[in-house]
């Protein structure tokens, strides 16, 4: 099914498929975006507040960005994301750990400039695999509505 | 020098280096993180609202987080990020475009539970080379205060 701006209501909760982060993962997205030693090195991180490895923060909003285009719920609707609220590591992102999001949409509203358009906001939670929240987020997209050509020639069923 | 928490007030603003984005930067994000059409294939962007390939909101808002980091201000302070308010993107970053961090601190906070941290949040804006700003985001992180022995063994100068 095609999703629209027309699709997401008030509530609604989606979840992503899971996904597991490796240890060169970590290191990788470290490496590139977020240099410091708890996110780059075990010895070090071992000595660090975290007491191990953990995922860059940036590296946990990444995924959850991953892991809900990955739904394909954006595939036809996708025009662009607005902003971030809310932005919380809750808990650290391991290697080896399991992740799925949970989306759910907060509030919808179609553009008054452009009706063929509207704006959802989501909240991400991203769940480790003992069902605790590591990461959560407020996004806003916009998102294309329904065309009305297939609006009207929807067939009555 | 070595900063701590201390060594950030309110009002203070720093400048990271330069960087350079690629066109292959932006696909190879993106194939990870944000496959969406408009992040990963040229034409089929330059038949999107952005009329070209542009990076992914994350991409943009990792870049931040590396330009900060690669300064060195946070080597020997850095603890936890907290939370992202008002992560905003504002203009499109392209295939060559250069960015560079402007941040300036926002805030600060000693813990009142434990006085050896405390919490800094920066206002960090990304600035493209023709001096737009293509992304916002407010930034709160808990940073080490300075050691006593440091500060009771400092010269007097």
């Amino acid at each position: 099914m095609n999703f629209y701006f027309d699709d997401f209501t008030e509530g609604s909760t989606y979840r992503s498929a899971w996904l597991q982060i490796s240890e060169e993962d970590i290191v990788r997205f470290a490496s590139e975006f977020d240099p410091q030693p708890f996110h780059l090195d075990r010895e070090m991180a071992g000595r660090s507040a975290f007491g191990g490895l953990i995922a860059s923060g940036m590296h946990s909003a990444s995924l959850c960005i991953k892991l809900a285009i990955e739904t394909g719920l954006f595939r036809d609707c996708s025009i662009a994301g607005l902003g971030v609220e809310g932005l919380r590591w809750l808990r650290p992102l391991r290697p080896d750990d399991r992740v799925q999001l949970e989306f759910s949409v907060s509030s919808t509203r179609r553009s008054a400039s452009n009706p063929a358009r509207g704006i959802v906001t989501f909240l991400y939670r991203l769940f480790n695999q003992r069902g605790e929240v590591v990461t959560t987020m407020s996004i806003a997209k916009v998102l294309k509505a329904r065309p009305q050509a297939e609006i009207e020639g929807r067939p009555e069923s």
